[in-house]
C-alpha cells in the first residue's frame, strides 16, 4: 500500500490536487505477478491518491472453485472493506478506482462491472480477455499457457463461462438491465501484442452496446515498457 | 529471507557455530499463512543458519493439478536451485533442513520425503497430515475447513491419494524400498490440538516401518504460543 | 506497522481486548538497530494493539544539534500525530504506549516523560541511561562506544546534559513540579548486563522522588534472549 | 536490493545482456530520502545488473565526524565487500557502478572517486555539488536546508573542506597525481534546478582538469519528473 505524505502545516501544497479526498487505487497485478508497485509514486504524490495493491495469485481475480480462490470477492468486499475502515478510505465510488495489466487488466475490468456501485473507474492495460477462448476448451485441453484444470479451476465450467459472470460481457448487460451506472474505462494495447484481437472483440462489444469509453491501440508490446508508457499517460488523465 | 550477517574480521566470533558453513532452513507457513519469519532472528545469527521463506499460498505444499500450482518442485527444485546459485548456499544434503507449521508442518514432511537426497531434516510442528482424510472424501464433499474441489486441486483424485506420492506414507516406503537415507524428522503436537489423532497414526507409522524420529506430545493448542515453545526448543536441537 | 486484522462480522472475537479500542505501542530500537518488529504479532492480535516501528537511527531518540536529527519530536509530535490522522490510532493518552530496548529504551523513557500529556505508559528492556555518563566526558574524549562528537551530536554540549530535557531525571521533576500524571514506568535489567549500575541509580532515583514504577533485576544479559523473556511478561502486563 | 531472476534452463536468454556476467549497481538516494529503488526492474532485467540500495540518512554520502557515520567507507568497504562475499557480485570494477539523485548524485560522484580502483562509473543526476558553498560558511550560520552543525557533521570542518577528501574536486587531482584511471562520469541537470550553477561549475571543473565526461542540460526541475526521464535515458548507455 502506498499512502502519499500529509500536508505539513507550515508548507501548504497549494495544488487542486492536494486539497480534496484522497482517492484510492486499487492496483491488479498479472499472471505470474505479484504484489508491486508499477505506478509511480511521484504521481500519487502529485494527483493525492493512495494505492492498495493485493495479491491475487494466478486467480485472474475471479472467485475460482475452490475454497480460498475467492479474489473478486477479496478485492471488491474484504479489501476493500479493510481499507474503508482502518484508512478512511475508498468510503465512495467517486473516489475508488482500480486498474490493472495483463491478467490484472482483466480483473480491473471485471471487479469493477462486477460492483459497479463500488467504482468509478476501470483501467485496463492489456487486459487478458479470455473469455472466449476459455469457452471454446474441451474437456481436459488447455492452451499454451496452461492446463484446462487451471481455467477450470479460474472460470469455472468452461462450458458455461459466457453466461456466467465471470464474462464481462454479461455483467455489461447486467448493468444495462438494472439501469446502473457503468464505471468509466479506459484501454490500452500493444499493436504487437498477441492479445490484440481479443481486446479490439471487446471494444466493439462495448460499442455495439453503446458503452462509452477510451480504447487505445498503440506500437507495443506485451511489456512494462508499454505498461509504464500508458501509467504514464492514464493516471492524469484519471486524477486530474 | 533472512541471512546471518557475515563475521567481521576486526572481531571474531569464537563460537563453534560461527566457524562452520552457513547451513540453511526452509520454513513453510500454514493454511492462509503467507511467507513470514517466525524463527527468532538472534537464533538465526546464534546457530549461523539462514533462513528461507516461501509463499506456498494454500497448496499443502504439494504439485496441485493446475498450471502453476507446482509448490512441491517450487521449493525442492526451483528455489533450492535459485539459493544454490545465488548465494550459494544449501549445496549439500547436510546443510538443508526445512521447517513447517500446520500445513507447513506436512509441507515440511512431504517436501524432505520427496528429495530425500536434498533435504537432512524435516520439522513438523503440528502438522496437517490429513491424507488419510482426503482420501475417504466422497465426490464433491469438502469438510468444514474447504470444499472437494479444494482438496481435488491440492491432492489430486482423492481416491488415489494413498497411493500418490502426495502421502508422505508412500514416500517413506520408497526411501526405504530405494535403500535411501531418510531425513530426520522432529515432530510436536499440542495435547489440545484437533490434529492430535493424525500426528499419533504418523507416529505409529514410523514406528511401525522402524524410522527414527523425534516425536513430543504436550500441552497447547493449534496456535504461535505452542509454536513459539517448540521453536526455542528446536532449533537448538537442530543447528546445535 | 503492524496492525491487529480487524474482527470478521461473521466469527467475531469474544475476548474483553477485542471489544475495546485498539491501543497502540510505539516501539524503539537500539543502538546500531533499525525498524524491525521484536513483538510476537500473536500478542499484537491477541491484546488487540498496533504496533508503530519507527528508525531512529542511532540518535539516541533525542533532538539532536543538527538539523534533521529531531527524533524526539518526530516520534511524540510527527509520527503520533500521523497516525492519529491516517489510521485514527493513538487518539488519547490512555491508548498511547511506548517500549524499547537498550537506546530505545532510554528512547521510551525519555519520550513519555517529555510528552507526559500524551503517552499513558513507559516500558524499558535495559535502558541505556548514560545521562551522568555523558555528563563527565572531557571535550574531545568518547568512550568506547562512540567519539565525542557522537554524543555531542545526541546529547548536545555534555556539560550542561543533566540540567537538560535530555535527562529523564530532570523531566521527573518538571512533570512534579507542574502536577502532571507521570506516564507508568516498568523497567527490567539482566544482573550481567554492563548497564546493571546505571539501571540501578536511576530506579534508586524514581524511588528517591517518589514516582511508582516497575523495576526488575534478572538474571540475563545485555541480549534477544533478555529482550524476548520481558516482552512476553510485560506485554499482558501493560495490554492485559 | 534487487536481483535479476536468473535464467531458466529451457528458455535461454538469447540476449547478449544475459550471457555475461551480472553487472551491480549502487543506487544512492537523496536528502530526506531512504532506500528505495527507483530504477524500472525491467531495465535491470533487460540488461542483467543487480541493484543495491543503500539508507544513507541524511550523510551526504560521507564520513562525518560522529561515531557510527561512516557512510562512505559503509557503501564502498563493507558494503560492497558483504555483496561481493554473498553474493558474489560487483568482483571486479568493471561490473560495479553507482548512481544517485541530488545528495545521492553527490554520493555518486564521491564514492566513485574515492575508490577509483572499485567503480568503473558514476552516474549523478542533479547532483548537489555544496562543497564551495560550504566551504564559505560562517561558524554557526547554516543556510536554508540546514544548519551549519549539520555541514559540520557532515563534511567535518567547513574552513578545511575544500582540500580535504570530502571535496570531488580534491579526489580528480589525486586520481591524477596517481595516474590512476578515472571513473567514467555522467551527469544530466534540470534547467531549472536550483543546483544548475553548482553543476556548471564542476562540469567546468572537468574540463579543465581534462576529465572526459558526458554533462547534459535539459528543461526540468528537482523532481522525479526529471530523474526518471534520465534513469530512463542513462541506463541503457551504462549497461547497453
Amino acid at each position: 500500500m502506498y499512502l502519499p505524505n500529509d500536508i505539513r502545516e507550515e508548507e501548504p501544497n497549494e495544488s487542486e490536487y492536494a486539497n480534496r479526498p484522497i482517492k484510492t487505487l486499487f492496483l491488479l497485478h498479472g499472471y505470474t505477478g505479484d504484489a508491486e508497485n508499477w505506478v509511480p509514486w511521484y504521481l500519487a504524490d502529485k494527483y493525492n491518491f493512495a494505492v492498495v495493491i493485493p495479491n491475487g495469485e494466478n486467480s485472474f481475480w475471479l472467485d475460482g472453485i475452490s475454497t480460498g480462490h475467492a479474489f473478486c470477492k477479496f478485492v471488491g468486499e474484504e479489501l476493500l472493506g479493510y481499507v474503508q475502515r482502518v484508512f478512511g478510505l475508498a468510503k465512495t465510488k467517486e473516489d475508488t478506482y482500480i486498474m490493472g495489466l495483463s491478467m490484472g487488466g482483466f480483473g480491473a475490468l471485471h471487479t469493477a462491472l462486477y460492483y459497479p456501485d463500488k467504482f468509478c473507474h476501470a483501467t485496463a492495460l492489456s487486459p487478458a480477455l479470455v473469455v472466449h477462448e476459455v469457452a471454446n476448451m474441451k474437456d481436459g485441453v488447455g492452451n499454451e499457457i496452461a492446463n484446462y484444470e487451471y481455467f477450470r479451476e479460474c472460470f469455472g465450467d468452461p462450458a458455461k463461462v459466457l453466461e456466467s459472470d465471470n464474462n464481462p460481457e454479461t455483467l455489461i448487460k447486467k448493468i444495462k438491465a438494472e439501469g446502473k451506472e457503468c464505471p468509466k474505462i479506459y484501454m490500452a494495447i500493444g499493436t504487437e501484442d498477441f492479445l490484440l484481437e481479443n481486446n479490439r472483440e471487446f471494444h466493439n462489444f462495448l460499442e455495439s452496446e453503446g458503452i462509452e469509453h477510451t480504447y487505445v491501440e498503440d506500437k507495443g508490446q506485451h511489456d512494462m515498457e508499454f505498461w509504464n508508457r500508458y501509467v504514464l499517460k492514464f493516471v492524469p488523465m484519471m486524477f486530474g
